[in-house]
């Protein structure tokens, strides 16, 4: 088999878009529409990846680079753009040190959701010696480019495309079109590339110029045929985003309930990102999952809850209104767990099996072992939490001087009572108790208690303030 | 009016669910799907119900046992599985210490939406004397079994049920198809299912033979036929369960908004059990209703609360972001309060006429009487809090030691500053004042200020930690 | 051009609404159905506006004397309600002191979204001197009435107004209906009005007889007709009401969207009031808006978001389930703040560049410098917080004493620790530092370290209480 060329077109403005940042930068499902080409692209294990930049080059250039792709990836710039041939054109000498035997695959930067599958029946199709453009059948084609082929036969070479306004009433009936993606051999790319021209009402190269060019040549110009629109759907403005958003996301809730997780409404559902799921999970309305998450066999996720970046073992249940952003250093949550609701967890969050985390309580750089609780209004940062610890009410570990963040140490069974202040660095020995309202300025022993509150005077018949007469 | 005994097929494995849980044990609002079945059977007021259990019996039956359904209630294991003839003949000895003279009603326990009044109207139909079988006309009823009556009359006797494969050109055009619901009488029905063979292609015994021995009989077949799909749709699959799960809530809204209920969006809104609303109640977005909720005259719901399990008085407004739930001890909210945003009510949060509870606070196992407000990111659990108290920002009943639970008396007009902790079993007497930062853990008296706190000093020139280099 | 004057008919009970509020009082996209009409009729600038009252009749005159709509705006009342033609009869007594050479154009209480240009249009159309019809095509015009123009001419003048029941088989072809709204001649008006009786089956007196009436004066009658159904819908049950609600939001998000807002999802988007929105604005799933609402450049709001006259400038990020409500003062956040998640900002929040206010966090009546934090569990009410100032976690500011609320004021680069009360009036001097778990309650010094704190004291061996015997 031909080795596989992609080029991908990123150089448009997108002007409808009404947006300072390149077309191909916009993001669908948390990814940017380039991204995602370049995902799929990825998948053909292509030998070299061509990006044509133009507007916001330097934009686009430098978030692609910033990517892990693993690819042979090189850029391309198109200035001015004369067209689609002409874009195609630019990328060539990116191409030039490799052997001329190759596939050129030419694909749209803001055409985010082509199947890796269809790529590749498209390069199989093409063969390296064959033109081959991806076809859609549209039940209403009107305004779009037929493909027309050779008379009688459905399937048979195509003979050119013809546009809409140029198109004769047989043609008009015509049903299948040309997507903007196409495969074609190199050496005859670069070839028909030179020959094509700008002579037509917009002063344009056009890329579809080259099939009367092959089939003048004698080379067969096939197609590969589809039905699904969306694997071709560009995006031109906000409103074409939402719709392929929505699109998107109606597919990824129906490939998770199809493996059998449940969600209660998958109107209500979003995935930006990888969501791996284990047997018996259930999802609840309006949750919306970021980056790379996993849910271990049987977790419940409640009702309006962000999570990101987190892994969640078997068992555990996130309550509704849970905030979940584990970033690069992800969240860890573990079997049997109980968050929630209105939990927050950050970064470094590592929590041990069955720990349970109420509401209004954040926990960020901590790790708790298992069966610790913090059950309401507290924060726990940068803290090491022993087993089956208790900590209380609106408890704070004042992790941060103001300049440098020092740790928290809360060994095992120890109970810290409420609204206290842990000043860090601190370790209170296991088994300990942390009176009410103490703030620890230095280690606690183990099995001790250890308060620091003052005396309780009480003065009677006091008397409150008045309101102030106006 | 011949007695009623209801069979319920709950036997199947429901593979498509891809789930260890037995289909029937899936949720529908928040109900097992054959809970919905019992529900409805138990409206029809039977003489016994009967359901038969093969895969996961044991958590089928136990389910099934915890319900309070007040029913005389039987199980039939049905192992191995052979078909529906198969499995309502194992039901029939469950019913043989009966008179013989009733009418049996076969359900399927993944059906969940069939109303009562059809059902009663199809037990009118078969009348103790005759078979009759819940029908329903599809405007596309490819694949299903075709309801042949006698010719040409759309409402006479059934001839047969005839399979799509097995179907005339002529039959095919019959749009009225089988739901799997039938009542027959009940001594006729064992003397059928006796007779029914499993020489089939699946070799099953079929629960449909028994209308060709009917006919042959001379036993009136009749059919009550219905045109809403919903009544007799089963679950199979997470995406049916989904499917069903939403024309349910859709339902529900629209019934609820024909007695004047104000929904912002009836598509982001979910009621799992009783909602009970007086007049004027106005529901905004993206609200889930749990359990046994109950909204007086007036109440405002605001945007993404989840409520169970509670009782709001009229005129009280809750904010967004709200979760109360009372589970079993219930919640009460009293009338005028305003609650959230952001609050949290929990298991036995009694909240008198005007009480304010606000962001970040959560109440549990407490009551409030008239006019208290806890307006700022605070805890209350077991506490008894008097008329008119002001309990401070951030402040907390510590109300467990470790070991025990204790409660904290709050008396009338008490103003409990900011940062408090109340160390539990303590009482605040009437019209004291708790100084902010005081952590009390002896009573105080009525009328007197209490306070515990260090003495303010400040050490001049301070230097603040820098930055460790690093 | 003749002088417009508007009569809105509001006089209805609306019995399908099921409400103790007058129909034209409940409320679409957070604005009265009369507010609409009202805001729409002050778009054309009329000479005078005429709402005629009637049931609940103080209700509505008291909520429509509290808008500011800068009109001439008079009352009429109808009791009792003996039809259309009786209602506008009613208004016109309230018109009687100006000249007489107007158009009175005939609006709906509860018909919220006729654009401002389609009445313009019905305006010309009446020219001062005809009788002009707004009417609609409708695919479906089954039990509507029909506008039954000149034979053979679709734009000819109207000959009648053909209610279904009386229509032939021809005039039931029609698919024009009328809409409810019309523009008369003054004069013209007041003398049909005068002739028009009640002999029909209601015996109630109809303002569509006038036309009849025109006809056989020789007056031309004429159609605007449009085919934008949602402009003349009303609303008579909570179930048109939400339908009119959903298709309002949708017309605002894909308006928003075509202006260059992106919308993660169109179909959970609400706003009610104005929402301006700079370049580059993202706006995650399920937010609402109210009141004013201005976005700057770039803003992002994540998901969950309830945000209610606020001006958010450029570049901030407001986090999931953030609640900013403004009311009559409004919040202020300053460039590049980060907010939430769970944040809550109130009236009179007012916060500069840079500012970031973390999760669990309230902010009322308060200035915060640019650069200033507040990341977990706190409150701030009633303070001036200084540049690059870091307030603690757990902190509060006292500022209510009971009866009076005092202010505090934290001067620049103030560090305060976790679990703080600073009891007002007070003020941290410049640089200051206050000491965890510190209640200050008089002026600390600038460049100290306050503190006021019990010493830590440990008791060996202690002994948690045992779980009391049962």
């Amino acid at each position: 088999m031909s080795a596989v060329d992609v080029v991908i077109m990123a150089a448009g403005k997108g002007t409808r878009m009404k947006s300072r940042l390149p077309k191909v930068l916009h993001r669908l499902a948390g990814r940017a529409l380039l991204g995602h080409v370049v995902d799929t692209a990825a998948g053909l294990k292509p030998r070299r990846v061509v990006v044509i930049t133009g507007h916001g080059a330097d934009e686009v250039e430098a978030a692609v680079s910033a990517w892990p792709t693993g690819l042979d990836l090189k850029f391309a710039r198109q200035s001015p753009q004369l067209g689609t041939g002409h874009a195609v054109q630019q990328a060539l000498p990116a191409l030039a040190d490799l052997p001329d035997d190759g596939i050129v695959l030419v694909l749209s930067g803001d055409v985010p959701l082509t199947r890796i599958d269809t790529l590749q029946a498209l390069i199989d199709a093409s063969g390296g010696d064959k033109l081959a453009l991806l076809t859609l059948a549209l039940p209403d084609p009107t305004g779009y480019g037929r493909i027309v082929r050779e008379a009688g036969s459905p399937d048979g070479h195509v003979q050119a495309i013809v546009e809409h306004k140029d198109a004769s009433e047989a043609q008009r009936a015509i049903n299948e079109i040309y997507s903007g993606i196409m495969a074609a051999p190199a050496a005859q790319l670069r070839h028909w590339l030179g020959r094509v021209d700008n002579r037509n009402a917009q002063g344009e190269y056009y890329l579809t110029d080259i099939v009367k060019l092959a089939v003048a040549d004698g080379v067969a110009v096939v197609a590969h045929r589809i039905t699904d629109e969306l694997q071709v759907a560009g995006v031109n403005s906000p409103v074409q985003l939402a719709e392929l958003e929505r699109a998107y996301q109606r597919g990824r809730a129906l490939a998770l309930m199809e493996q059998g997780v449940r969600l209660a409404d998958p109107a209500r559902f979003d995935v930006r990102g990888t969501l791996e799921c284990g047997q018996d999970v259930a999802i609840d309305v309006n949750c919306v999952f970021e980056g790379r998450v996993t849910l271990g066999e049987g977790v419940r996720i409640g009702a309006n809850c962000v999570i990101a970046n987190a892994s969640i073992a078997a068992g555990a249940v996130i309550h509704p209104f849970t905030h979940i952003d584990g970033e690069q250093a992800g969240v860890t949550v573990g079997e049997g767990a109980l968050i929630g609701p209105f939990a927050r967890l950050r970064p470094g969050a590592r929590l041990g099996a069955e720990v349970h985390i109420g509401n209004f309580v954040e926990v960020k750089n901590s790790t708790l072992a298992a069966g610790a609780k913090a059950n309401h209004l507290a924060y726990l940062g940068d803290a090491s939490v022993g087993e089956r610890v208790n900590y209380g009410a609106g408890s704070i570990t004042a992790n941060y001087d103001g300049a440098n963040k020092h740790r928290t140490v809360i060994e095992a069974d120890v109970h810290v009572g409420s609204n206290c202040v842990l000043v860090a660095p601190i370790t209170i020995g296991a088994g300990g108790t942390v009176g009410g309202g103490s703030t620890l300025t230095k280690d606690a022993p183990p099995g001790a208690l250890s308060v620091a509150r003052g005396r309780q005077v009480s003065i009677a018949n006091w008397s409150r303030p008045k309101k102030a007469a106006k």
